[in-house]
Order: C-alpha cells, then sequence, then structure tokens
C-alpha cells in the first residue's frame, strides 16, 4: 500500500483524493489546503482523512513516501523540491514549473534518489488521446502535415498565469505523446489581454517543426462557446478529434489530395481524394482513475513513468519560448 | 444601359456574365477568355453575346465603357492599367493587385481620369456581413475584443498564389467593412507547404491593432472537413457567423465576463455572464446580384462605391505584408 | 426535520438518498433494497444510514414520517398502500401505479388520513421544462398546433414493462405541466417488440386533443443514436427543445404561417413567415435537488403538491389506454 | 433521339425540362402550361422549345413519343390515360394517380399497347438511397427491425392534397426499393389539420408488415426547423440518414443488443453493443439526371423500369389506406 499525501484542495485535488483514495494500491494519509474554508470542505468529503494546513506535515511524514502537488504553478518547485529532498516520490499538475530552469533541477533530484516524478498530463489517459496515438503509430494518416488545435471557452480565469500557461500544456503534452519523436524548432506566439496587463486571455501559438510539420493552438477565455476541437491531417488520412462529442469523439477522414506533376503553364494538378470517415469506438474510463493505477504501477514495479519529469519539461521549455515571443511581437524563438 | 465585357471565364466569370446580364441597367457585349474551351462553354452558355480571344478586343472596344476582370491576380495590374487607361470603368476579381504599387498607380490613374474601380469584395454583400456590420455598428458588441476567423477545406488548389493569398482576402475585407476604422498595427504569419516551394497550403495570420484588439485568420487547403466559423467578441455581447449554417448563420450571445477589481492575494475577480443567445434574421439575397445593381448604381450616379481600389488597396497591404513575414520566420511586419 | 425512509437502491434510489441526504430538511434513517449487493453499495456510500432488507422495517418505524418509493412500478401499489396507512407520506417513481384503479385507492387514503403524495416526475423541475411552460404561459407561442417528442437510444430494456411505460410518463407528465387543461380525446399507439413477448422496444403514441391540437411521442429502446428533442408548435412562434444540448436547449423561432383565403381556384394562400430565433437562458440546477427542497416544502406547510397523486393517475390513464390500443391494432381508444 | 413534350411547368417542371433537353437521347419538342405566366417563363427559358396551352397539343402530336406529365395529382389518371391511348410512354409525376382503380386501368392500358410507365420517384436515383439499398441487400444491417422517417419543414403548402399525398410518397417509394419485397400488413394514420378541412398538414403514418417489422412516417408541413432523417435497424448494424448534411448524409453504427435468455426472475439479460461507425462515400450526381439518362435507356431498349406502374401504385395503395384510417379516427386499416 503506498500512503501519500496531497497538496491542495482547489478545483483539482479533490479528484486526486478521490482517484488515490479509490484505488486499491494507495491509501491518502493526509490533504494539505491552506486555505481554512478548503479544508473544511476537504473534512466533510473525506472524514476518515487528516487534514492539514501546513504542507511541511505532509513533506516531513515519515510515513508517506509521495505527495501529491495539486496547487498553482508558482508553488510547484518548492514543494516539489522538499518533497524529493525529503524522499518522496511526486504526482505534480502541469505545468511542471515555472521555467526548466526548475525542472531541470527537480530531475536532477529525482534521478539522484531514484525518485519518481509524475507530471500530471490526466488527457494522456483518455480513451481518445490513447486512440489518436495508436492512429498514428499504426500509420494511418500517413506522413503528417499539421496539427491544428482550438481549445476555446468562457473562463477559467487564472490571476497568476496566462491562458496558454492555464491552457496549452495539455495540447503540448498531447501533440508529444501521439506524435513521439518529432522535434519543434521555433515558436511563434500572438496574443492579447484585455482585464490585466501582462495576463493574456486569447493566444495563439505556433509550432514549427522539422520536416515541414507545423502544429498550432487557439487557446481562449473569452470564447462564447466552448470548443475543444483538433485537426491533425496527414498523406493518407485526415483526422478530426471533437472532444466535446460523446460519441463519435474521433473521425478519421479518406480525405487527401494527390500532386500530378506536370510540364507547362500549370506545373501541378491536385486531384481530391474524397472517400467515406470511420469514428472508431473509443474507451471511456475515466482518465485519472487509469492515470492513478499507472502511478501505483510505476512506484511499486520502480518503472520510469512515460509523463515523468522529462516530459514535462519540454512542455515547460514551450510555455517559457512563448512568454519571450510575446514580449518580441511574435517573433520566432528558436528552440 | 451599361456595355460592358467580362475578361475571364473560369470559375468566376460565368457568375459574373449571369449576374451582369440579368440586371436591367447592364449589357454584356464581348466576353473574353484565352483558353479555347472556355471560349467554346462561354458560347454555349450565352449564344447572344461574342466570344473572343484577346483582352485588346475589349480594351479597344470604343462601346464598351466598363469591364469585368476575372482572371489570376497576377495578369490585374496590367489589363487594369490598359482599360483604365482606355477609359473604361472596371469591375476587378479580389485580391485588387498583387502589391501595393500596383494599386497605388491604378487608383491614381482612375482617379485623374474619373473612372471607377470596383473590386469584387463579393462577400459584403451578403445578408450576414451586413447584418454582422449593422450589429457592430448598432453596439450590440459593445468594445470589441477580437476577430478569429477560420476558413478551411479540401482544395481549392492554386497554382500562382498561396492560401492566404486565396482565401484571406475574404476575411480582411470583411474586417475591414465591418470594423470601420480601426488601424492594423502589424502582421505575424506562419505557414506550411506541402507540394509547391512556396505555395502555403496552410497558413495562419495575425494582425495586431490599436488598443489590444487583435485578428487572426486560419486559411487551409488541406482540411477534411469544410469550416467557415467567425468568432467577434466584446465586453457586451458576443458573435459567432457560421457561414455553412443555412439558417441561424449569426448567433449572438449574451456572454461575457465581469472583472472586479479587489485588494488583495487575488487582484481581480472574475465574474461570467452567461445568458441567453439571439439568431437574427439574414437576407439570402445572391450577394453578386445584390453586388452588381450597386455596380451600375455607382456608374450611373458617379458615385464611389466602398469597395473601391483604396479598399482593395488595405487587403493587398496586408497579404504584401504576409508574404514578408512568411519569409522572416514569422515575426512581425510593421504596417 | 422530516426523518425518511428510501426504498429501492437500484439505478435511481442513490440519487434520492444523495438528494434528500444534503438537504437541510430531511433525514434519512434507513435505506431498504432486497437486493445484497445494493446494501452493501448502499452502506459504503452511506456509512451513516441504516441498511435494511424488508421494506416493513421502514414502514412500521414509528419515527419515519415520509418515505420514497424507488422500485419497479409493479411493486408501487403495495408498498404506497401500506405506507400510507401506516401514516407516511410519500415520494413515489414515476409511473405512479399500474392502473388507475390502484391511484384512484392511493389518492383516496392519502386525502382520509391528509397525507402528500407526490409522485416523482423528475424533469418537471428542470430548468428547461420551467422555461417552456413559462413560454407558454406568457403566450409567446400563441395557440397551439401540436407536440412532438422524440426519446429514442440503445437500451436501458426493462423486464417487466415496454418502452412506452419506461419512457413516455416524462413526456405525458411535461405534456400536462406546460399544456395546463387541454384535455385528451383518444389514445392511439404502434409499436413492436422483437425480443420479448408483450415488451415492445419500440412505439409512437399519439394523443388527440380538443381543438385539433395533437400529441405524438416516439420512445425506442433500438435507436443507434441519443435523442431527446421536442416540438411545440403555435401559431406565434415555434419552440424546439434539444434536451442533449448543453447550451442552448430551447430555441423559439419566429415562424408560422399566414394564410390568406382567397376566391377562385386557389382557395388560400399561404405566406411563410421565417424571422429570427431566440434562446433563452436555462437555469441548470439539479432537478432532483430542485424536487426534494419542494417536498420538504409541501410537508412543512401542508401544501399539496402539483405533481400530486393526480397529477400521477393522469400520466397512467394514458399508459393504460396505451396497453388497450397495442392489443387491438393501434386503434383509437377514448379518454 | 426521342421526341417528347412536357406537361406541367410549374415547381418541378423546369427541372425536368431542363434534364430531358440536356439529354443527348432526349428531345424536348413541347412544353405546355396551364398558366399564361408559366408560359412565359418557359419561353424565357426554353427560346428554342415550342410552349402550349392545352396538353391535346402533345396528346395528339405524331412526332412526339413519349410525354412527362408534371401536374397535380388529380389531373394525372386523364392525362395518362390520353397519352397512353395515343401511344405515347409516360414519366410522370410521384403519386402516380389518386387511387389504385385509376392506377390498374393505367397499368392495364400500357400492358397492352407495350407502353412503359415511369413514376418518377426522384430519390430512388439518389446516391443516398442506392447506398442504402446496397447496404440492406449485403446484409450488413441483418435482420431488419424497423423504420423511421422524419420530412419536416414550414411548407409547402399544397391546396388539393393533405401532407401525406405531399411528403411520404418519397419515403415509402424508397422502403419499397430498399426492403425488396417485405409485404405491408395494415397502415394506422394520426393527423390534424389547422387550415382547411380535410387537408392534415402534420400527420404520422404507421406500416405493419410481417415479421413483427414496422414503418414509421412523420410527415409535417408545420415545423420550424427542417428535418430529413430517417433511422433503420437491424440486428446487426443501425443505419442513420441524414439527407440534409452535405457529407457524411449516412452512418452505419456498429450498435445493438444481444439478449441472453436466463432463468429466475429476469427471464433475459441485455447486452449492449456499443461499437464505431462509418460513414460511407455517397455519389452526389443530381438524382433527376440519373433517372432521365435511365429513362431514356428503358425506351430505348424495350426494359421495364424498376420504378414503374407497379412500384407507383404501391404507394398509391398506402396513401389510399391513410385516407380511410384517417377518416375512422386512426385505426387500423388491412391492406
Amino acid at each position: 500500500m503506498i500512503k501519500t499525501g496531497v497538496i491542495g484542495y482547489g478545483y483539482w485535488g479533490p479528484n486526486v483524493v478521490r482517484n488515490f483514495n479509490s484505488s486499491s494500491d494507495i491509501k491518502v494519509l493526509k490533504i494539505c489546503d491552506k486555505n481554512k474554508d478548503r479544508r473544511e470542505i476537504a473534512g466533510q468529503d473525506f472524514p476518515n482523512i487528516k487534514i492539514v494546513g501546513e504542507a511541511d506535515d505532509i513533506i516531513r511524514d515519515k510515513d508517506i513516501s509521495a505527495a501529491a502537488i495539486v496547487t498553482p504553478v508558482f508553488t510547484h518547485y518548492d514543494l516539489a523540491k522538499k518533497l524529493l529532498l525529503n524522499g518522496k516520490h511526486i504526482f505534480i499538475e502541469k505545468p511542471f514549473t515555472s521555467n526548466t530552469k526548475q525542472a531541470d533541477e527537480l530531475i536532477e533530484i529525482a534521478e539522484r534518489k531514484n525518485l519518481t516524478i509524475m507530471v500530471d498530463h490526466t488527457f494522456l489517459f483518455t480513451g481518445a488521446v490513447k486512440k489518436i496515438k495508436q492512429i498514428i503509430e499504426e500509420g494511418i494518416l500517413g506522413n503528417l502535415y499539421y496539427y491544428d488545435s482550438v481549445r476555446v471557452n468562457l473562463g477559467l480565469f487564472q490571476h497568476d498565469i496566462n491562458v496558454i500557461w492555464d491552457l496549452i500544456p495539455h495540447d503540448i503534452s498531447i501533440l508529444n505523446y501521439v506524435l513521439g519523436d518529432l522535434k519543434p524548432v521555433s515558436v511563434n506566439v500572438a496574443g492579447c489581454g484585455h482585464f490585466k496587463r501582462g495576463i493574456e486571455d486569447v493566444a495563439y501559438l505556433n509550432i514549427k517543426f522539422e520536416n515541414d510539420f507545423n502544429a498550432h493552438f487557439h487557446a481562449n477565455w473569452l470564447s462564447p462557446v466552448k470548443v475543444r476541437k483538433t485537426l491533425i491531417a496527414g498523406d493518407k488520412n485526415m483526422l478530426v478529434w471533437n472532444d466535446l462529442e460523446t460519441d463519435e469523439k474521433i473521425k478519421i477522414y479518406d480525405r487527401g489530395v494527390d500532386i500530378e506533376t506536370q510540364e507547362g503553364i500549370y506545373s501541378s494538378l491536385a486531384q481530391y481524394r474524397l472517400g467515406g470517415m470511420i469514428s472508431p469506438k473509443v474507451e471511456t474510463m475515466e482518465a485519472l482513475k487509469v492515470e492513478t493505477k499507472y502511478f501505483a504501477d510505476c512506484l511499486k514495479n520502480g518503472r520510469k513513468p512515460f509523463n515523468d519529469g522529462i516530459a514535462g519539461r519540454k512542455v515547460v521549455r514551450i510555455l517559457e519560448a512563448s512568454d519571450i515571443s510575446l514580449k518580441n511581437d511574435g517573433n520566432a524563438v528558436k528552440l
């Protein structure tokens, strides 16, 4: 049985506690939140778990071998470092850290002390993302052209981070996971904020990759309608993932274009392929439950998770570059 | 009766001839196309109109007082200049010219010779765009936050221009029309091409305006699904225009966010407004028919059209800047 | 504090217990289920509530003043009668009883002993249905033409009742609630069953009302797609209620037809009105929570609920007639 | 070259003339309409075709070997009989005739004089219906459970026939075509009219078939939204045809239910199959063009069309029964 503490009982913390607690491999000994009201709610939700106000109560608890950090990103580095130095494995919210320097240090400590860092990129454990990864790995899309994601809605405004740091970690972690090894080359960002200086509420992030592959992300807290839609196009087939659909989340279109190179004034001739569409079955298990089981398995078997510190650092690297691009008129930042 | 010639009988030319011809104020005397097959089709479609192979046949025709140029953009400047110098009014396809220098010269000639240039930004004559302009002018959206347009589908590939020059003129002309005086500050573009060097097939164009207003355009020839969707958000209401809907093309959402500034750790508190939605009735007349009537009215009354050479030049200015940004890693080009 | 017992802990029972238990006016003393597995789950879900296997344990409990009956319909009459005779108020699942004779007897007992019967027509407490009732009462739709409901999906198959008894009580209770006094005249039913004799899995029920108003219901356990859509048309406006939409559940269309009577071969001339559409804001509170509060209020204040035994009986009357029509080739059954 | 006349130049007539005229096998010599305005329009549309006001001008024309009847249904029998007696093949609008007696007589005459009757059930020549027929014939749906069609919109009101005679012939012809031999047993109809006595504007028609197969049709001139949706469910797969979709008109769902019969209180246990979905490519040729070619082929090769008088009579038989059911409280009419 893995004995754990959970630090942070805000929006996402209750889900972590509930899933940890209902796992047969994990027991939550303590929940920590600085806010009195949140502690009261935690006490009502989980009468059998000890509720504390100071993270140190978990950091220094000898019975606890792993802790979840479910707090704002600016607190991640400090909490994670202390936990690792006290010999705890960590399960940490995305984005991993505020910059790559912090990430590097945490990765190094964990490595040295043989501890596990799992970054909670929950989406990687959804049926949809697993299916997309499988589709791409089986070559069904062929050579990839581009990745285009729209993640927009009204709210939730964060006070310490902009809409890129809030929403885009989901998409970059998914992109990295489903694409595998593709190397990013540069980042451009456009964004604007309407309420607080330095907090963009609408933003567009573009990543150039090797081989003319391009990824683009629209993140927006000011959209009247909620959209969660991703296009992934390849030369064999093209995929649309609409995460708001109950059924038919993923559609694979037998569509594309075949170019015949010809002589003469028109140097090429495009033939459009307009075939049918397939919507594969997608599993509907709660992602955090699957991830919790995976976390326990990794700890029990000493296996390194794929969503480890290095995966988390890759996401932070893009976010870090996005800040620089934003301050420089959206100009390209080489990676 | 305005006697006209139409140069170019490819994809769009037949629509121009049909609308000109069914107008009670306009008579089409000649249709010109360099391509023999197209001339044959023109002859079958309009047995009573003279079909010619050389533009000069129209340029030098003393009976003709106005001509439509419905040819690829690289031919616009040359044809337009000759027509104007021969005293003809012109109705010219978008984009107006290949660069602003050409546009300036044509505008100057028309001015000097008291001739009319109308750039065929057909969308400005749709019921939807007219309704959107009215909504914005009546202040229903309030102060504007952003404009976001997605115009994607599979094909049509052009051989001489990229997807920006092909699709985005629609959106920039609409943006300029509905926003009125707002001044663009800079342009960033990201794009990639998969078939022919220098011909981007997927592109994202971002325009920064004064006062934190931002406009973003996604243009794409490689999308498995067709999308024509524009968001325009303001502090009072937000609008979604889905041009593929038969009914309910425009939806106005009573949604927004009210920020209360407060002291303390959270410096602001967002209150979301989630009210109802209204979809106003939109007129369904064929846009080119309305525009044709307007063209005839402008010529008859010596009135300057709002979609004149200067309006066309504004669009070309953005496209010109987009080329520079594309060649410079998507970096900002000041306007 | 109203002390209650809940009989039945299957699909819906847990929701009743959760809502009763979180009400400040109600306390659940006992949960009863005949099934051992369900009792175990109830015990885990609510460690502080006593779990029993015999309904008598609740029926004869002097501390309990009200009970919820959340069991299959064939058990309703027996349980309800015993509870009423033992002086308990009842909150009972839809459909109220298996026939009107049972309903009449229960209503009579409750009346005599001054007890409350509330039939759990949960939908009447949704924001959508309340909004529709308001729209109709304000005359926004004008004189009503028809009501058309489609409630189809794959499963859930019941073993003791057909798809009409399973799904259509929702719609009839809604119809009665939003229409008020309109009197049904006759019922026709078409249906077919593919798995078990006498258990229709696809059915169409039509109710004729006075004044050419007609109501039609499609209920289906064998549809590949889930649909929850109701049209209500009047001479002023027409309404579409799509309960599967997150936003925009209700749309009111300014559409209709104006008939001009004329002389001559065409005795009338139809003018179609094709105006805009409005989607009003709909409240999103959990319906059963609102209903629970209403139940408590009725008991505290001795107020008769609008969803009382008489309302429940009206629904049963239609279901009863539907059985007769089904056995008679779908022929009309007068009400 | 088949020389033809077209009688009736109202809503559909122009399409028939255009398609006949552009066929390489057919020449339209005369168009007839009783209405002067329609004749004028016909003259403008087709300056090379003779326009006449009396059907006799076509009926007695020795050069004409086939005629299209595109007039209201109450005129069909009289025109068709005269044409057949004068040795002309006929292409006749749906519904074929006003009753089966008329249909029988016309079929008998055509048989005797070796002439072709083709009833214009245009939908049978769409890519969607051909694909559905193929899917069913290949056994992809398995044994069929039911057919459910919704065909509703605002208008077009007819003056001489109700909404059943106007809209449902489409669906019955499709049903007969895709199902093949299945035998109808009885018909029930519910309907109501709000503007003119005897002209129902909202109607529901149900057909019972052998073997528990059921077909149901909702036809409606008073719906604020346009719907063209058909469900066809079988034990292997289920199909949804949404004719208003541009792409993805047909979706085949790998969904169903497997019943295990068991002993005990629950006599059966349903297992739901919730697999993926496939949307096959559907051809997009204009149906009337395909049908025109088929008409010419049948005449040239002396082949009997599948949409002949007998097929047309089957549709009329259902419509005739629907009138009787409507007058008898929706009671079943045996076929």
